[in-house]
């Protein structure tokens, strides 16, 4: 991911915005944590690994059609690059999703960055980041049940 | 559902909100349409039922304990809720996953009104109802594939 | 679980049944020990809690109508149940999603026994125990990665 | 997929032999009928527009690593190929999970003969047409919600 141009703690700081509300003593390095141990989950790493690949891909204009043409023109229908990202999302069960839909929709920080990308593709990327902060943020909420009371 | 105090021109209200920036031109009607197509779906109806029974049981306190407190207390780590609503959103594919976590989030419109509840048990109601205009508000951007171009 | 009738050692024959041909070593304790730790992840547990009080007020006949019914008679179009369950199956990753379908489909050992029942519902009990003993089963393929090569 | 070996009707063939006990008086035509409807899915195409390009992106050996040996080897433990033909199969609702993890567990007809390939790549391509069989079954489930009754 640092490849394409990803830093973990540009992550870590989008978990810490997410959280900060329902958690006033969240360190930065918590977060940091918590992103490199989704990382580390076999499932989280096999549908990075799709995405970027597809993304690559697309980039090189090795896709076959119609799908070269799908991902140049970013196609809104085209729902696979969220689906991954669920993927990702449910490692930490369903309490993930409202994060991820919420991430994807306002484009926080390093997500909104490369939304609006130039010669770059970064179709699955963007969501897979914010799949990834949403499962980040479901941990943390799962390690302090209290705190999250007042989360949902 | 009405007795319930939703009305389906509010959750209209939600989904308009939600694609009239992707949609300049939509109409309040066609909102309504979405919703009622949506609720007619047998999968949809089988979610919304089951949510408002657990919810009215919980309500007269006749759920099994622990389920009784966890539903008194809103337990924040408790998903089962968003499954359901999941399971409405998915009716018009995973484009709507955005908008239901954006809702679940912000809690616009009517969703808001059922959250700050008093007496009344609305565990599952307001994701019903998140679910409902997310997956009627899919079914809009699918009818019109042009306008939605400028949504992801 | 065990007021229900449901032995936990029974569940762990069925995740030995179904696990034995990728891993001909595999002993029946390290198949229970995976049951056991599906069971204490706080997701599975609110699955669990929420499927066995429906059936349980199924039986009390003190569900709203038409929720009643529809568990009385078993509809098969409801599919609320296998919602359920497959949150559970998910905790574990996508890979669990093949054995659930198998299980629901080939009703084994004890789950075969639920589903022919009397006067009892246990039209989310069946579910959530091949839910769970899906995901025990990735959960072993997921500590065995050589044994699982051949089970796709 | 014609191109990738996969005619429709032996996919139609799946169908019925999956839909047959539950509906003694099924025809193969309505099974087919019911394979492309599945198939006019936007949502459907999409899948199948990834999973293929993947497939025959791994076979000309341009995908990047570690993502070309995965495929090679049909890593065990890759479950984005279920991920994307769950989604095919959500299409028609939860119902047709269990006929998915069914046909991918006993591979079935053509499933079968994909599986066992020789130089070809398809470990998508098996997978999307137990999503698209499995869809197209639960379709035609709901269209005879009596017949079914006897399903679960």
């Amino acid at each position: 991911m640092q490849e394409r141009g990803v830093n973990l703690s540009e992550i870590a700081k989008v978990v810490y915005d997410l959280q900060l509300p329902y958690n006033p003593t969240l360190q930065i390095n918590e977060c940091l944590e918590s992103v490199e141990a989704v990382l580390k989950k076999r499932e989280v790493q096999h549908a990075v690994i799709t995405g970027i690949a597809i993304d690559i891909l697309a980039e090189k204009k090795q896709l076959p059609e119609p799908f070269q043409t799908i991902m140049e023109v970013d196609e809104p229908l085209y729902g696979i690059d969220e689906i991954l990202a669920l993927s990702i999302t449910n490692v930490y069960g369903t309490i993930g999703l409202t994060s991820f839909g919420y991430l994807d929709k306002e484009k926080m920080g390093i997500i909104r960055g490369l939304n609006n990308h130039g010669k770059e593709v970064h179709v699955f990327l963007d969501d897979l980041i914010a799949g990834i902060a949403a499962a980040a943020s479901a941990r943390i909420a799962h390690a302090h049940p209290d705190e999250s009371r007042y989360q949902d």
